[in-house]
């Protein structure tokens, strides 16, 4: 499909990209697909996947475009593994089961066909380590920056889905992990640089390009917790839409916000950084309520897991989010999280 | 989600984008997905849709970008709908039925809210025109050109997808419909501009522009096509495609590919236009082949729906394809489809 002179006509340089749309599909993809029968070798018009008896397919879908949700110089392998990852994330919010996904790739013309080795290279070893494969998707041109879209196809017990509105007055507020670390990685970015802060503070950066989608934790919590959100956007501005959909209120203990040693040490110097905690997204931590009777189901399934899961606060009845300070005092928010309008 | 400074502290001009990510979903999307309780309203991070008992899912994905695979001035009601028939024609060619889908959506800065209501009229008319709904997705802001993904989820009875890879020497070769009025219609763009090209020939922009997913057919062919694929990069490639992942050759009468009126006038003046007709796409028909035996059932099928299906070759062993003019001769081809890279 084309409106413009199409683009196989044009010179490419050498390493550039030499091949068409098939032989590109065959040399860097359809290896992504050999396990699949679904994907028919990614040679059919549509895919196939069965979801086992009694469970429904979930589905979440996630875009990254060059220059605004990565740097044109991340590592491909990397940014591969962070589509994935940030839409494995969705699912484990919602308490799935990855089966499998669909790939949308814009690429520029000329394109460099290293880069696609090696994005295919991070595919690959995120399809093994998370047990998904490519099942089928899209390849175009484009005349502009890099637009990757990932449709991640799940499985989930019927009923069983968490939904964000589900809170209720009185619940626990949880999160896994630690928070902040991601957008701390990119304020620092834009304060002394990207070179110095891989170099300074790569278990930040690392936080940042290489999320860990709580695939355990959100399945375990698939009947326990009451509402459910991975961390994207910021720990104020998800918890309020878990609120905003539960029509409830929330209250969170600024103190009670875990943080790595190295969020810690940044922010005990220069307390501007504590914005970038709450404010701040890209942790891909999860966000849940449950029930207070739940304390020692919780607790229990971070053991299982070996993680960090933190009360950071709880539900309340009306409207609006409160961030307490160690007095009790109401600290004033400034950042509501990313908006992309 | 974020590397950049956020969109949202960019002073908007009037009529301009003033919403955030959420309240255009909360404007633009949500109706979208009313009927759909699936979608979860939108407010979660994944969407469900469960098959029928015994049937299986299947998925296509699709991207459209400004510039390749449409024009910035293309009516925005249009180009959603061949975003969404694009998508259903994928689902239509394996056999299958549309349930739902997601959409990814990369818009530039200041985008005009304009668009976006025209944009989401065209989906909601197709919506009723298809039965389907949104389920999901993704929006995201972009330094780039409109960039649009679509995954469609469809449904059909086990075991009964049509493959690409099923065809049998032997077997016949049938397309529905006209063939080349999309590819013509570009073709006309470039030598006589757009305007006058929608000014005289209105039939075949409308071709380009809002392809038929034939579904109805499709559905039909589930259990009587050994093979099929619908007609998007050209007659020539696509029946390749059928070709290789058959292992067969095919034979293809030039005389026999059925033409509109409006393009065998075209044709008639200027020659060099059959080149569209095998090796330009975007005409979304169905190009399927079946055992001769189902002649009399696929007459019957176009009776049923009330289109034309044409037999126009016929399956052969070896490699490759012959196009055979009116004497029986070879015809030369150029072109062999858009291909994007």
């Amino acid at each position: 499909m084309s409106c413009v002179t199409p683009s196989w006509s044009v010179a490419m340089k050498k390493n550039q990209l030499r091949v068409n749309e098939f032989g590109l599909i065959e040399r860097f993809f359809r290896p992504l697909a050999v396990n699949n029968p679904g994907s028919a070798s990614l040679q059919d018009d549509c895919a196939t996947l069965s979801v086992k008896k009694g469970y429904q397919a979930i589905y979440s879908m996630d875009t990254m475009v060059e220059g605004i949700h990565f740097f044109k110089d991340d590592p491909a392998d990397l940014i591969a593994k962070k589509l994935l990852r940030v839409n494995l994330s969705d699912l484990a919010a919602s308490g799935g089961h990855p089966r499998g996904y669909l790939l949308a790739l814009c690429l520029p013309h000329g394109f460099p066909l290293k880069w696609l080795e090696n994005f295919s290279a991070g595919l690959q070893d995120d399809q093994t380590k998370f047990n998904v494969s490519l099942v089928g998707g899209d390849t175009t041109s484009s005349n502009g920056p890099i637009t990757l879209s990932i449709t991640a196809i799940g499985e989930i017990p019927k009923g069983r889905v968490i939904r964000r509105a589900g809170a209720m007055v009185g619940d626990d507020i949880f999160v896994s992990g630690c928070i902040g670390d991601a957008a701390i990685a990119l304020k620092l970015f834009e304060e002394i640089g990207r070179a110095k802060t891989l170099k300074h503070y790569p278990s930040l950066y690392n936080r940042y390009i290489l999320p860990e989608p709580r695939i355990g934790l959100g399945k375990l919590l698939a009947g326990t917790a009451t509402a459910c959100i991975d961390i994207s956007d910021g720990l104020y501005a998800d918890l309020n839409h878990i609120c905003l959909a539960s029509k409830v209120g929330a209250k969170i203990e600024m103190g009670a916000i875990p943080l790595s040693i190295c969020a810690t040490n940044i922010i005990e110097k220069n307390k501007d950084y504590w914005e970038s905690v709450y404010g701040g997204g890209d942790d891909y931590e999860l966000l849940f309520t449950a029930n207070k009777d739940q304390r020692n189901v919780i607790e229990n399934f971070a053991s299982i897991l070996n993680i960090s899961i933190s009360k950071v606060g709880c539900i309340q009845s009306g409207k609006g989010i409160s961030i307490l300070d160690q007095f009790g005092h109401v600290v004033p928010v400034r950042s509501f999280g990313w908006q992309h309008f």
